[in-house]
């Protein structure tokens, strides 16, 4: 693995490469995907299934068949190995623990002269969840988009995944039963992204679209934005990890390897003060790379995009860290809790040894729907709050607009808005 | 005023025709847009000043004609009426202490098995907000952007706000010194989105945009969405109103002006289920349109785009107008309070016939930037979590892992990601 010293001349070159990183351009397909959104819009259901007859390659005869149902659900569930099934009733307990932590309350607040000013926060009515499907079908990724939304008191979650000729991911089925999803349907990509932003005879508009998908995915719900809110636009996985002496160079290794597993887009970044450190773990690498059975994938991430920086301390790591902000990040120092306060952008950080990236994308209960291409510098990690949005509450006493309409009636003037006036001042004159 | 009564058989058409209110429609600007946004990327500052001459019909001689300095904010200040200028600080101190009651905390949370979960909150590094200039610079724009960023704790606050013949109004630099903004800079349009969002030689790149604008700026920012991150995509200015016999003619007739003076394309809707006062209504209404100085606009928007809606019951009401999903809604009803646990859907509830909505436009407090089109369904109002984002954090125990690692390795196989289950199993083996 590349090994580079912030003292090097070259560095600042390198380092603007690894600031650089795959982010998702939808240039490429933003024609095709504004084609697919219009014949959704236009055509609905008829425009779907000709989708799915293209791309995954089977006939829907008729409106329902679009519709997983809820037995199949409960079947899949109750085929599934008891061991995974406990594992994914943690998962759910657990996930759902921490979202319900993160739930914002309305407030109100009283003022001396009888003024009330408040927020109130309320669950969106609807909101659609895109889950990948075939191969790539994680239900990890239905258990992180559900829940949030279960908890914000989403009264319907829709699901849309694709199903490659017409098979389903029982794993995915299983976890829509866990979660009570009650309505998942059989259309996926750019054309699943439109129906629930538009709605169609079976499925219905939403107020929100979350979940991960290729470029097709993501290029819709930017299309789509405005119509719908959305969660954000990911794109590769990612993870930096800063690392001290003390770090365990086998335990840096395999956490490198668990992103660039993911795709060989992927980016895997250390930033070390310790420059041993920093060739152990490369060694371990590639002492790894030798067992993995996707090696072929993190090979090619890490011999592309990934890098280990060796920097002169720890100051100057988590500056450099902050200005990569990256979607996942490990700190594997003596007191990982003193960094914190230093860690200004990733998406997650994971303190200490014993906190390895993959526990927080399955057990840990924080959402791995994460920001990534420095994108942390601005979006959050996928919470209750991408299923909600607040209303401001004002009530003015009588004494209030005594004391303050005035002062509101000469900036309405300022502005020229003579009925913004008029609607403070004719509350003022008390013969009203 | 158009008068319609939710019994009629035409009810149904004449309410879609509502809900189907003006939208902001980017096709037609989107390719005039793009071409803006890639000259700005490729060409910076240079394409900045050819669009500058284009646009606002002035020439930039050097980057430094761009900044406005601060020492002419100052002197605007000193030179605006003491109402006025009283007035300001009244709604700047307002404003704040509002926004100031948003703020999230970060949080940690300990378990028995030593497991600490959190989620830390920082501010982005830097926004920047676009303010409209020209005859539609208004000072209130600013503060209600430009303090959400201040009380987030955002250390560089960026303005842009175009200057037709390089004219600055004095009154949007009066409140850019009351609110301490570094740099303003002459710059408008889809031109000023780009710049804030891809950075020029004198503008920097920020990470959140936020701002009014017309259809060109409202098209950039979408556009950037992604590259920065935005607050809304915001429609014409809209109102509804529901009110019961209590309410007074003549204070819901220029509340729903105070909307339609806006702009020909706002719109002024009340729900009442008194037709007495939906009759008193429309002519007080007409009254006022023989004095108001926008009269002219106020006409078209109130004759295309306005009605009262008769109905049967305040809990239909209630039902029509969380479809309507306003962006201001005034309850004028004799318990205005009982009606609030039935509003799903609004930006802003005024409560109370002392509550007309400019308050909220200027002083009472909350934010005067709300979702429109219906959007205020998904969309919160402008706030400080627009300029901040979290982090999850993540900490597990020598135990936890230990209780929990399995199960996370049993989801990590199932998904076929060795080098996850790998992770977290090299964990688990005590003899490393």
């Amino acid at each position: 693995m590349k090994i580079i010293s912030t003292q090097s001349d070259s560095f600042k070159k390198e380092f603007d490469e690894i600031l650089a990183r795959a982010k998702t351009d939808i240039k490429g397909v933003s024609s095709i995907v504004t084609q697919i959104i219009t014949e959704i819009i236009e055509e609905k259901n008829s425009a779907l299934k000709r989708h799915i007859q293209k791309f995954d390659k089977w006939e829907v005869k008729s409106d329902e068949e679009l519709l997983i149902s809820k037995e199949d659900m409960k079947k899949a569930y109750e085929n599934i190995d008891e061991n995974l099934k406990s594992a994914l009733h943690t998962a759910y307990d657990r996930i759902k623990a921490y979202h319900e932590k993160q739930l914002p309350k309305s407030w109100i607040d009283f003022e001396k002269n009888g003024t009330i000013l408040g927020q109130k926060v309320t669950a969106v009515d609807k909101a659609g969840l895109y889950i990948p499907g075939g191969k790539a079908a994680y239900p990890s990724s239905l258990l992180m988009n559900a829940i949030p939304a279960i908890v914000a008191g989403v009264e319907e979650i829709v699901v849309c995944t694709p199903t490659p000729n017409n098979e389903v991911n029982e794993l995915l089925l299983a976890a829509c039963h866990i979660c009570n999803i009650s309505k998942a349907f059989k259309v996926g990509g750019a054309s699943a992204i439109a129906a629930m932003a538009y709605g169609t005879q079976t499925i219905p508009k939403v107020d929100v679209i979350t979940g991960p998908g290729n470029i097709f995915v993501a290029t819709a719900k930017k299309l789509v934005f405005g119509e719908v809110n959305i969660d954000m636009i990911a794109g590769p996985s990612e993870i930096g990890i800063l690392s001290d002496s003390t770090a365990k160079p086998k335990y840096l290794a395999i956490d490198l390897l668990s992103q660039a597993e993911h795709d060989e887009m992927a980016s895997s970044i250390m930033i070390t003060i310790d420059e041993n450190i920093a060739k152990q773990t490369s060694i371990e690498v590639e002492n790894y790379l030798k067992t993995l059975s996707r090696s072929e994938i993190a090979r090619k991430s890490i011999d592309e995009r990934g890098a280990i920086i060796v920097a002169s301390s720890m100051d100057e790591a988590c500056e450099l860290m902050n200005e990569i902000a990256p979607e996942h990040l490990e700190v594997m120092t003596t007191n990982p809790f003193d960094l914190l306060s230093k860690i200004k952008h990733a998406g997650a950080i994971f303190l200490g040894e014993n906190t390895p990236e993959p526990i927080g994308d399955y057990i840990a209960g924080p959402n791995h729907t994460l920001p990534t291409g420095s994108t942390a510098k601005f979006y959050s990690p996928l919470n209750v709050e991408n299923f909600m949005k607040k209303s401001s509450i004002i009530n003015f006493s009588s004494q209030a607009i005594d004391e303050l309409g005035e002062a509101c009636a000469i900036l309405a003037d300022t502005e020229g808005l003579t009925a913004h006036a008029e609607s403070v001042r004719v509350r003022l004159k008390k013969d009203n």
